[in-house]
């Protein structure tokens, strides 16, 4: 196989990334100053070597513990558990939550073969052992497979006694616009109307 | 910078990767055995290195001269000039050339600075010099910039005496439902009808 055929190959392995994709992001490569692709090509290989699950928290990080579990000035008593890194990032980003994380690497699903031993719930026990969290967030998205896992760790934490648990609100989007609101959305954001 | 945004600065410089897409590719190879992450970098690595345009028709290759070039079964009395290797992929693909190519390696296209001394003319010009083509097909795309570089082309050509000019056909995809064609298309397809 030639060197093009094998890196099409590799590029339509990820996820989103069709022949064609890859075929194109391939010429274009071609097409750019070769450093470029040798820059990709070296930021691919620090990536692998540097960057572990952090020990507390499981999110990626070049650090054993990383920058938000070793901050003293986020508040130890709130704890958000989400999937994945990138629903930490958008909370991170909303600058709102300024509590730790649990990052639980994927969401229960049985038809996946992905059950609660694939997922970091032995980091929350671990982090709820040290006795200093009171509420538990569960921001796992809102899917089906979200809710369920959600639903899991809800039952899981029941057995903890005093710990207050929520979950992230659901309804519309701010500024988003009725109309192309689905009824599921609709319907959940009826129920839940908060009072003015 | 830390390694991962360093990772997804150079995802998102590919086109048509936004940095969401980028955030999301790099999670995903995380998740991955390093090997993955590895093999794609060697692969990068090795397209970076190897492959160069073909002398004689600028398709991407780890030759001097390509296959097709060296291919003594292809017929040299036809070329066809393509704006991009994809376009020569699909061609290929087809079955249904068994000619030559020139790569241009892009399209006219002035707003960008693309004039013709961008696209691989001079290749064209020599191949033609040799004396053997008989038929130039102008497979440029059905574009805008597509049209201008064939036309363009035709007008190079003209000087040049009795060679045919061609251009592929353009009308209803075939299997193509007459609902879902535009237009510019049907016109195009009702103008150049062809009698039964």
């Amino acid at each position: 196989m030639s060197a093009l055929e094998t890196l099409i190959g590799e590029l339509a392995r990820l996820p989103g990334v069709g022949r064609k994709t890859a075929q194109r992001l391939a010429y274009h490569l071609l097409q750019q100053p070769r450093e470029r692709m040798t820059t990709l090509a070296e930021a691919l290989v620090a990536v692998g070597e540097r960057v572990h699950p952090c020990a507390e928290c499981g999110q990626p990080s070049e650090e054993t513990v990383c920058d938000i579990c070793r901050d003293p000035r986020r508040d130890a008593s709130l704890l958000c558990v989400v999937e994945e890194p990138s629903g930490m990032a958008v909370l991170e980003r909303s600058g709102a939550f300024r509590g730790r994380y649990i990052v639980l690497g994927g969401r229960l699903s049985p038809l996946d073969g992905i059950g609660p031993d694939a997922l970091r719930i032995g980091l929350l026990q671990r982090r709820l052992d040290q006795g200093e969290v009171q509420e538990v967030i569960l921001a796992t998205n809102s899917s089906l497979e979200g809710e369920a896992t959600a639903t899991y760790l809800q039952q899981l934490l029941a057995g903890r006694g005093q710990m207050k648990v929520s979950r992230l609100a659901r309804g519309l989007p701010v500024g988003g616009e009725l109309e192309y609101v689905d009824g599921v959305t609709v319907t959940h954001a009826l129920t839940a109307r908060e009072a003015l």
